[in-house]
């Protein structure tokens, strides 16, 4: 029967293989972005949104499911489609500041992309770090915050 | 100064860590697909053509570079896209029925996937295994096949 310590070793090993795979699974269709939403209740009018992002096809749930449970952290969304799609998206997102700064960003610098979204991450990480020192709320930061903003993947604004 | 133990165990981690991400960069960009070719000189008319494919941007190019040289074999193949497109495509293949045979379909056992693509896997798997043992050069194990290949994810029939 295998020890403790054989357990404990094994379990590492899985875990291990886990995060690399969610870093690959994230190269693949993951996605680190910025969204500015209008809000005029916020001291420059509009609110900025980070979000980590994986959308799956229903069928596909289950992986969601996994990574949601390794991060511990994040909330899984049903897009419901129809016209031409044979099935439903489910979207993993992880959009609070804290979890992004102390789970999300922690994780892909110790498992990091290898694609050209390795770009996209370390704006993203800057834009979150940049959050988390409450710098967005001084004019100086906004600014520098949107231009950082603009920049990734999807450049989505929402106005 | 770490011994020679301590480097092995550290290279055998780095590997594992590759291995795992291919599995989930796969999950999200690979494709396994076995196509049907219009070939009069073979004894159906027809050829089939099992293959596994990542494709990517030709910004993440290097990516594609890593993992042949784990995999060692396939190619990487430039597809060229102009309208509305930002950049070519590039297309890792392997279609050799050893090659997937021996390096491929082993490596997708050890690191399975873990979105729906696995049915995919688990279909391609038994017609390369079949195609090694030289089956589909019967008219049943050829209609086998065929039934088999509707059902991978392209569902490409180039006839």
């Amino acid at each position: 029967m295998p020890s403790n310590k054989a357990f404990g070793a094994e379990n590492q090993q899985e875990r291990l293989k886990m995060a690399s795979w969610i870093s690959g699974f994230t190269d693949g269709e993951g996605c680190f972005t910025v969204s500015v939403i209008e809000n005029p209740t916020t001291r420059f009018g509009k609110q900025l949104f980070p979000e980590f992002v994986i959308t799956q096809g229903a069928k596909s749930f289950n992986a969601l499911l996994e990574i949601r449970q390794f991060f511990g952290c994040g909330s899984i969304v049903l897009n419901k489609r129809y016209d031409n799609h044979n099935e439903h998206l489910y979207r993993y997102c992880v959009r609070s500041v804290s979890e992004l700064g102390e789970k999300i960003i922690p994780f892909f610098e110790k498992f990091p992309l290898r694609t050209h979204k390795q770009n996209d991450f370390l704006i993203f990480k800057k834009v979150v770090r940049m959050m988390a020192r409450k710098e967005h709320l001084t004019e100086k930061g906004w600014n520098k915050i949107l231009k950082f903003a603009s920049k990734t993947n999807r450049k989505k604004s929402r106005f």
